[in-house]
């Protein structure tokens, strides 16, 4: 069975020495001091390594079953939900008047990280609650958010997101699920909903699922997209279940990964449903929780690349294959270890310089909601909103691009499941695809974000990243860490201008790069991120910290990320300076 | 279901137009003229999508079962094998004085290239076959050669590679399996192979074990390793079968794809063995194959691919979602096909682009084989042999990256299994591990065969491109496409020259860049095939050729290939010219 640590002591880094979030002039950041933030990330990580952990090829290997209309999840999962019902997990940033803890965004998305790593399918089930419930919080009535909410803040009750139907994925304007209005201010929701992720299962005694529809006669296409309440149990006004509504799950998918999380086929047979907020303005709804659920799914890429890599590690120094060819490291043995082998290590390099960029990129967004949110900083909700699709995108290209690295480790036995390591990259796989496939983001990003506001939020970016390397100047230290970042960001400015003078008179001369552009700023992102791990490392060396490996770890690191990674970044503006005609010339019928 | 069309006309086009086969002053080679070819290819094609294509997803879902002792492979697979049998598809390049039809490799590789697409798991056991027969064929005894071969040649016994134990892959140095003397002059052989392909199944009469053991005495490490024939039944001297031998199947292995072909640990128990060649020098009849194997398993990379590719073209044609953001291109539909948006062209001319250059370089690395073999020539041994690494290690790598990307074009319906686009990436997997895992093949390019004799092939390598491009000096139509090949081949030659100024003191420095100049190589030999696929296409073009769109298409895909995919060589540089220094800094321990 695969290990699992918690990597508490890393994300500490990142809240403590990089983020510094209880310095941070946000509202509720001042509580999140050193000690704090330390005991809760242990208590994270002892229910992810103990409770989580050991339950991930269970779920793997059971699945989940559909029988006479009852999803059975995997051995150990209810009582593995217990736990985390019972320590709070669940509610850590909600609002404090439904039950919740009223923590900030960014400790909820610190604790919840080896939850993801240790069980990515099972931690669905409260992350896709998480989601429903801040869209009744957010666009609800009192009404509804009194009788839905605090429920489902201790996942007593579990939520759904229902948008997909088999025609229509990404063009959610197809649909045709539909809601009609009834004398009593309710809706008959009729249609059929794919991909439900928890749609149905038995570790909840209700299931509110979020429904998107069209009222008849409303607007055409995604404006006349309303979204709906369609609990499974209906309320009663005293708050205990009533009637059984007319929804039911058809069938569950059979997928290449998180097998533990109930993938269903919802049918709506003039199920009962609640509009929230205005009639016709469901997308609006969605895109609220958009930043947030995209971040996270930024985080299972790089959560199970965390996870992955730990095992990779592991054989790496256990395995004897070889002998070093600069001298043998182990002479009492019959071989070396794997670990000393140059191509070995790269690898590894790669899988580590990765997690620990992507985790700092993480946090930092998440910090940037809670600015948003908080501190009503219109500056944080630009910048976050320009680099959630590239956390969404290219967090999970690469995080699956390492779980399969780290499978390579293994030579074949990377290949039988007996190991573990096929898992992490098959569920990894879904991450690329799901809350808007990764072309998505990249058209996302470069169709609409750049241009924002004027361009204003990808201009304070580069300011940022102009002042972050200036304030290195003369520290000699830094100048290989900071060097190739400045390169870097110049030649993403060069493909944000080349768009600009392109993109006018044929928009596919932009949209063409725009997979290259969001991984160059990945990097971009990721230098940005570990040239201010580097700084923080040598502050705390020059600050005497005791731990010296750790340090010294992070600025090798952050070296080999520079030398090794960045220069992705030339082949990318490479490839978007040739613009739309390489990519558009050939007829659809001779493909 | 998915489904396949065997790309008979781009086999065609490469044997005929690039390779123009039946003008090579190679023994056998002017049989193979237009029609004949074209005859074999359409009737290896029809076999494959009729037979073996529909089989692929139920291999995949049944997958082979162990009771006691027999394993039973998935429905249908039986009387496909009787096909492929009947139709003398497993006997193509074997020797006539086998049973075997004596044709050249590359018609053998050309033919079997459909039935990898269709069914890479199945066609694995008549492959593995084959590489046995060479094996006997190449170093065992005449006697050997008369009470085997004829029964291999046609699949009605077949044959198994057993290399690997559960302490040793890589390093066969460090085996366990025992072969002990017996005074007849047969071997009793006791140990437990893994991995073994093949190893027990319900499709043939006898199965021919080639076993790698160590007779006891003999001299340490892999040079006392020796090859044994362990058939799975004793045969008698008039031919027909004798006693059970002692060796067993342990279980089947529980793997990510290739379901459908039986991947067994083998227990030895005291089994009868002959040694095949001479005693200790079991690695040379290894070798021997091991261009052949390896060329075989870098067309598993790209044929698994192709297979993708059809499906996802076919997908992108016909799921309507969004529109066309330079004008509506289906404006009686309610959106239009997914193949009108850019980044799903650059996915797509990405996996097009690969394929049909992969196809390409694999073709002509087995009329290398050819020439080597039939012709004697070593200088095409010599070029094989340096390419076969990149063959193996670079086009298996792209395979499933681009087995992926097809996945992606589905969104959530590539995830699930239903559409079958989730096993081609399962499926080609294994081609990154088997067979030599990627890091090994990077390190046998980089650590030996850019050396081997005085770097004689390497240099005749360079020599050879830059002739080529030389040839195209003034043609202005070929020039965007010569001009970048021009380049990565130079940077190509930069690298292999920082390995040669800093491998000398620290061979990590080369070792570290392994990896990537594999890639480097890849993205150069493609960029090579892609020239002259370009000037065959122009010059079927000027002699009147009457399919103009099959040419243009070609031309238009050498462009996109060079322009997309070629930029990849600079990046690679870079990262090669950083050293040892940042993937060796860190200590193991801190990893």
């Amino acid at each position: 069975m695969p290990i699992f640590n918690a990597p508490t002591k890393d994300i500490q880094f990142v809240l403590q020495d990089l983020l510094k979030v209880s310095e941070q002039d946000i509202p509720g950041f001042s509580d999140l001091d050193r000690d704090f933030t330390a005991a809760v990330l242990e208590e994270a990580g002892k229910v992810a390594n103990n409770v989580l952990a050991p339950l991930n090829t269970v779920g793997d290997q059971e699945g989940c079953v559909l029988e006479n209309g009852v999803v059975r999840t995997p051995k150990g999962f209810k009582e593995a939900f217990e736990v985390m019902k019972e320590g709070g997990w669940t509610a850590m940033d909600c609002d404090p008047e439904f039950g919740g803890q009223g923590l900030p965004y960014v400790m909820h998305t610190a604790a919840q990280e080896p939850f993801v790593s240790a069980n990515m399918a099972f931690n669905m089930y409260q992350g896709l609650t998480h989601g429903a419930y801040s869209a009744i919080y957010f666009h609800g009535s009192d009404d509804q958010k009194a009788t839905y909410l605090p429920k489902m803040v201790t996942c007593e009750w579990t939520g759904t997101m229902n948008l997909t139907e088999p025609h229509c994925g990404t063009d959610l304007g197809l649909m045709r699920t539909k809601a009609e209005p009834q004398a009593d201010g309710s809706y008959k929701v009729t249609g059929q909903k794919i991909f439900i992720s928890a749609g149905e299962h038995d570790m909840a005694e209700n299931i509110i699922h979020l429904v998107l529809a069209k009222i008849p006669g409303g607007p055409e296409g995604i404006k006349g997209v309303s979204l709906f309440i369609v609990p499974k149990f209906l309320v009663n006004a005293d708050g205990s279940l009533g009637a059984r509504n007319g929804v039911t799950v058809g069938k569950i998918e059979e997928k290449m990964g998180i097998h533990g999380n109930s993938t269903c086929v919802m049918n709506y047979d003039g199920a009962t449903g609640f509009l929230i907020g205005e009639a016709h303005k469901g997308m609006r709804a969605m895109f609220t929780m958009m930043n947030e659920a995209r971040l996270g799914v930024g985080l299972q890429g790089y959560a199970q690349a965390e996870a992955a890599y730990q095992n990779a590690v592991a054989y790496a120094k256990d395995r004897l294959q070889g002998r070093d060819v600069t001298g043998t490291k182990n002479p009492d043995g019959p071989a070396d270890p794997l670990i000393v082998h140059p191509d070995i290590r790269r690898n590894l390099m790669d899988q580590r310089s990765f997690v620990e960029g992507a985790r700092a990129l993480t946090m930092w967004g998440a910090m940037l909601i809670d600015r948003a949110h908080k501190a009503n900083d219109d500056a944080a909700d630009g910048l976050i909103s320009l680099l959630t699709p590239v956390i969404k995108g290219f967090q999970t290209d690469k995080g699956f691009d390492m779980c399969v690295a780290a499978q390579q480790v293994y030579g074949g036995h990377g290949y039988i499941e007996e190991w573990g390591m096929s898992q992490f990259a098959r569920d990894a796989r879904i991450a690329m695809i799901y809350e808007g496939a990764n072309g998505v983001q990249a058209l996302d990003l470069v169709g609409r974000k750049l241009a924002q506001d004027g361009g204003k939020h990808v201009m304070a970016f580069f300011e940022m990243i102009k002042s972050e390397c200036k304030s290195h100047d003369g520290d000699d230290r830094m100048k290989g860490i900071v060097d190739p970042l400045k390169t870097a960001s110049k030649q993403l400015q060069a493909a944000g201008m080349y768009f600009m003078q392109n993109g006018m008179k044929n928009p596919n001369n932009a949209l063409a790069g725009s997979y290259d552009f969001m991984h160059m700023m990945g990097h971009v992102c990721l230098g940005l991120m570990w040239v201010r791990m580097a700084k923080a490392s040598y502050d705390a060396l020059d600050n005497g910290a005791s731990d010296k490996d750790f340090y010294e770890t992070k600025i090798t690191t952050a070296r080999y990320y520079m030398a090794r990674q960045l220069p992705a970044c030339s082949m990318h503006l490479a490839r978007i300076e040739t613009g739309a005609e390489p990519v558009m010339t050939l007829e659809a019928a001779n493909f």
